[in-house]
């Protein structure tokens, strides 16, 4: 950010009176400009002893497979953009069931929050943000080609109570992933 | 927003190709600026038959009682942000048990998340945007000066199932509050 959007003038970074924090205030209106975290919300959808994954047609992880997501939208709940993210990306119809995990993950100002959903049919397709859409049972789970850890944590959760026969709600933080340094194996 | 954040030029309010909804999208650059929900992240505080609340020392709701919580930071996971709003507006420190209420409040954009939490010990003070801060037990909880519905209906929750012994997790969404049309009762 390099100009006020509400009036156009250059804005300083600067810690405002009575903030702890560097914000991107103007020096003309006054304005402050907060960045806060963005929601990505969606659904694991479940069919009998099934999951349905797409592969992602787009940037980042294009070719990987992941759970149908995105960034929520101002004026929906957290429930109604995880349906339309899976209608947008597998053409598909669910029922939330309950929310199922919330992924922190701080280092790129996200939080990642997926609903447990049930498959109301089986006349699902690639949207345009997908390559393909389909049908994995736990053994045939690309595990190796999942997108995002927060996707592939939550379907290790999954498969997991399922077999319990209970499931919970899961909340957990990401940290970056370490690079190993060069010349190291 | 009038203007772009990235060039400084004014920008239009149209749909970007491949996209559903009006954006705000700069003629000059092309940046489309987004804009998203926020989460306002917090805690019940919890010392045992009682919670803490805090006497809100600034607009909106000026004077009411409301959990320490406040907008989720960059950099920072939702249970630290909880944590900090905690410790800013409450001096009080906590240890986080769980995720307790999610509420979407898709007419504002926001979406509440109240972290049930253990205070650690009775050394808290209202912090710069808290009148008074203060434990209360069930049968003194000042239902009619609650600040915000999220609240109350945390709290509602939070000691029916204190009675039954075993906490959930819930998620809802607020409504508008219908005003009554001029003339009815």
């Amino acid at each position: 950010m390099k100009y006020c959007a509400h009036c156009g003038h250059e804005v300083e970074l600067r810690i405002p009176d009575g903030d702890s924090r560097i914000r991107h205030v103007c020096p003309s209106c006054g304005a402050i400009h907060y960045q806060n975290p963005r929601m990505i919300v969606g659904t694991l959808p479940v069919w009998h002893e099934q999951v349905l994954l797409c592969r992602r047609a787009i940037e980042p992880r294009h070719g990987y497979w992941t759970l149908p997501a995105g960034f929520m939208e101002n004026g929906e709940s957290a429930a109604e953009g995880a349906i339309r993210e899976t209608l947008e990306e597998a053409s598909a119809r669910v029922e939330v069931i309950a929310p199922y995990t919330m992924v922190s993950v701080p280092f790129i100002d996200q939080i990642h929050l997926l609903f447990l959903a049930r498959l109301t049919d089986l006349d699902f397709a690639p949207g345009s943000e997908s390559l393909e859409v389909k049908l994995f049972s736990e053994q045939d789970i690309p595990w190796n080609e999942l997108a995002f850890r927060s996707v592939a944590m939550t379907l290790d959760i999954f498969f997991r109570e399922r077999r319990e026969g209970r499931f919970g709600v899961h909340h957990f933080t990401l940290q970056p992933v370490p690079v190993a340094p060069p010349g190291t194996a």
